[in-house]
């Protein structure tokens, strides 16, 4: 047996996505040409797959955010003005550039803060990182994010990409992180744990009652942000 | 604040429908009668939803296999006559008692094992544990399977349920637990890995191609195994 | 000409799916490699078609009930613990076999009873037969039912496979068989005779809102029990 | 209990929509108001349910062919001009009236004859009755299709909306009333028996290797007539 | 560079579907037996694409109004016998000459009026043209669609199917021509402007709140006269 | 009657989109509310409808441009490095300052050009025109194009969003502004044409075949683009 076959395997079933290589690779085209002759326009394939294509970037990172969601984050940015957005989870770092780039063009004054317990994939070259600061820290453990309270300025969006202890964090950041107005976004996950563990979900949300709601405008924009856009409802003395 | 909002929180990212309580409890109508009127039959509510609630059961006890993929199982163990079905998570333990009522139908001479690094939850009553074992081991770390080879007989099957581990657990059992004709099954999982790590999983399984080939009948027919049903193809000397 | 085209055949009309062999045939793939290997195992052809094999089987016979409809049964059976089952419609007689199997792992005390105009394509073997009994009656005739009023125990469940004379089997088993309880299951036909005949059927059924009402959960379960599930409401004396 | 409970019931499984009244009644909206005002025009319900209204009709009369039959029957005549029709199963005569006014338009000499063995139901007035001509016959007795032998004329189209007997009635025709170039439809049903009988409807067509082809132009046209249009492919000697 | 490529292009933009040659002509299957073998039945290719040939016809000509629209007009037709017919858009006349033969069928006295800006692409041969009447005129300019004041009998329909100046047309046909319980028909372009301008859409239409209202019925018929078929309410003095 | 009644009504057929307030208002939630409490959560209502409100915008402009189309082009922006941008058609504006700072962002040295018949509805403010041209000119008239000759350089991309002349428009720029690797964009307009000229736009842009190529990774990206990315494939002398 090959030792490739002995060598050891990432767990796929706790790093999604992340065990793929974050750089960034270009579509390539292998088995029709790109350049389709016109006088054949009518016959040329349908459905080419380019969804399927490896992900998203921006200007060359890779970005794990769709289209929609982008749209959905513009708009929300737009309307919050957050002066600190805090995404758990780096892996390539494209969305921590695409943050600060848009909120740069809205001309606001908002740092990026990345955090995660393995920097080593992040991407970003060093002339990129105006605006954005890298912290390592493992959401297993909510303490490591104590470093986040000195830089939070508000109004403040803390979104969760790490896909690790994800309620607890949630917990963490209502009591030392969110102001009235705040947001907490969970990516991603809301459709899987609707699926799995439904009442356990329902369970866990009902008990954040008192200190979030649900923005429903933003949870209905797009699959990723599908019911988990939650907002720091009222914060008690 | 209420202690409930400051309790510890599962992990709702690592221990997929785990979290619930695993003892089945039935449907219940609550927004309409249940006995519906024959003068008024025709505008009886369509699509009540039925595939919501809870979860499939066999005998009382939570059952995770949907009905289709009981139906593949079914004809599996019809055509390969196993001796023992080893299966990695056990939680309420249903498809322990699922297999084993099944098998015995058929008149084989199959034990069905259990395996979980929990066995707390299980709720098979003493009364119904003929020829199924149980076992406390992790998945994290392959080596406590070690005990399974002492039980296991041929043709074998050992399903993934436990979605840990799984790539290095379905190495460890190339290596020591499956003999040529032998299944190695993963639930579930496929889907999500095709999507969050396409590159990554195709150039795992190909490290398998000398071992295993995916049988193209069972592996086709329901989402739950879809993709993911191996067979041992050949035991090298 | 050939003999074989002057022969006399069935009335497909007539006799739905009765015409086809009941024997089951296993499926066979004739166009790709059974073992796929796994360094290509991205490349897998999808939609095998496995649905259009042709039927479900229990233990060797074959089952005209989908996956689908054997997870409702299962539920109905477990709720209602039903002493008799007749079934009328036996064809190969895979489903009376699977009713007997699963009510005798449930511990139940119960029959199961086939009625067909022609018991001769019926496939039990009679080492299978312990608490299944068959009887020869047409539903053309419905007094040739009479026979049923002798072995019928309740709970009771009569399920309509013939598909013949359907209402008229139903109203004589609401004078002569049903108790307050029991239940009749119209099984494929509800959506057919919706298309073709809705104000007939709408009509039909609404001379039956004293004595069933619709069982608004058993007929949202699947397809082939689509709003055919009726439980006698109440016995006038 | 009311007498009503006690009739006697039609057999919805053999008499697919005769049972309904053959009668057209126009469409009535009872849940909205039918002239809708234009200041709330973006407000009026979707999805009317028009498609659900009893049936389609032809000047008055009920006709059971949708609008995409209509139109692939229009073309059929244009192409072959045909110069009988013969209708199995008339129902309310809707049918034939629309097969002589198309006819008629094309400026045909085309005689439209119904066949059905209860011709009470028929709704044409003898004013309408020009160029169709009515006879009592039973398909399940293809013999007492013998009268039709005299006055088919050619090119000749046979549609088969009895659902009776049905691949008996076209073994019959081809032998007895069949040229070359002339028709043999089967409507509505082809869907049904795929799915129930699938083998048994393949032998049996293979059986008409010799003497009819399917007609892939008209065969994909439309559901109803879908893989059902037979055409005389040679007369043997 | 080719004369070919530098000719002058009709603006696809503004006449929708007319540079297309309005001669109809017949499908070709180029890539299949038109006759196909009956002992390979099951093997005929499905989804033939016949919805993908060139268009509809009646009796020769090209006729862009779908099956579906076909039977909403017969029922509309039927239901309140008009006396003019006025459409907007004659292309190839082929539905001049269908509204003439369905009225004419019916016994209607009705006239059939064409409008087109451009008569030269009329298929319509000289011998049928009873009572089919063309006039040359453009909707950009109301003033041009007086000469139909002079002719327009009631109950009349007014259809558009120049698509051009639309919402003016109806304001004009409402002060010149439209009589209470009279129709103002827009063909097609509901859909497309729903969706590039709604909010102007619902605007405009409100402007007709007293003099128009929505037919529900037949405005829900087909997708070609979707929320377009609107009925003179009331006749202001 | 009304005044509003008696107004001049633009032509919807002709200026799609464009009568529409061309104002970026945000949407309000009138129906529910926007926070929404979190022990209600799993009842939440789904399918928000977020897709129909008014339109995306950029920073406060309206965008016409989907998510998945921003997308595609940041990805051809990237790729291509283009000096120039003309776009045809420019409503609001928003897309012209979204092309601006997407190539700013991007180091990109690039002017971005706007042409409309009617520039009084572009809401840019003047302290957002850096890099951004507008002019008058009619695509109805290619000649009024002129002036772009003398701004245009290269790589270069020309996108119709006027939808008017198109094909004209697209012949006059092959001749006179693309230089090889340059693009000329279709947006919106290719499904209608192939649904309602799928002739003439075939044999349209056959026309083109020795000058431009489609381009089949981007002309499959997104339904605005789908088949409609053209490349200037060669220049001849």
């Amino acid at each position: 047996m090959s030792d490739e076959f002995h060598r050891q395997f990432l767990d796929l079933n706790l790093f999604r996505g992340v065990g793929e290589n974050p750089v960034y690779q270009p579509p390539v085209l292998t088995d029709r040409p790109r350049a389709w002759p016109l006088d054949r326009w009518a016959d040329a394939p349908r459905d080419l797959g380019f969804d399927d294509f490896p992900h998203y970037h921006w200007r060359g990172l890779r970005l794990l955010k769709e289209p929609a969601t982008q749209s959905a984050y513009h708009d929300l940015l737009w309307e919050l003005h957050p002066r600190t957005i805090i995404e758990l989870g780096v892996y390539s770092g494209g969305s921590l550039v695409w943050f600060r780039d848009l909120t740069r063009l809205m001309g606001l004054d908002c740092q990026v803060v990345g955090i995660d317990k393995d920097l080593t994939r992040c991407q970003i070259p060093p002339s990129e990182m105006t605006d954005i600061v890298l912290h390592q820290a493992d959401c297993a453990a909510v303490e490591s994010l104590e470093l986040t309270r000195a830089i939070a300025r508000h109004p403040l969006i803390v979104i969760d990409d790490a896909h690790c202890n994800t309620i607890n964090v949630m917990r963490w950041a209502v009591d030392h992180l969110l102001e009235e107005g705040d947001y907490f976004i969970v990516e991603d996950m809301i459709p899987y744990w609707q699926r799995y563990s439904p009442n356990l979900l329902s369970e866990y949300l009902a008990c954040f009652r008192n200190v979030l709601t649900m923005d429903m405008l933003y949870a209905n924009t797009c699959p990723q942000l599908y019911r988990g856009v939650f907002r720091r409802s009222v914060v008690e003395k």
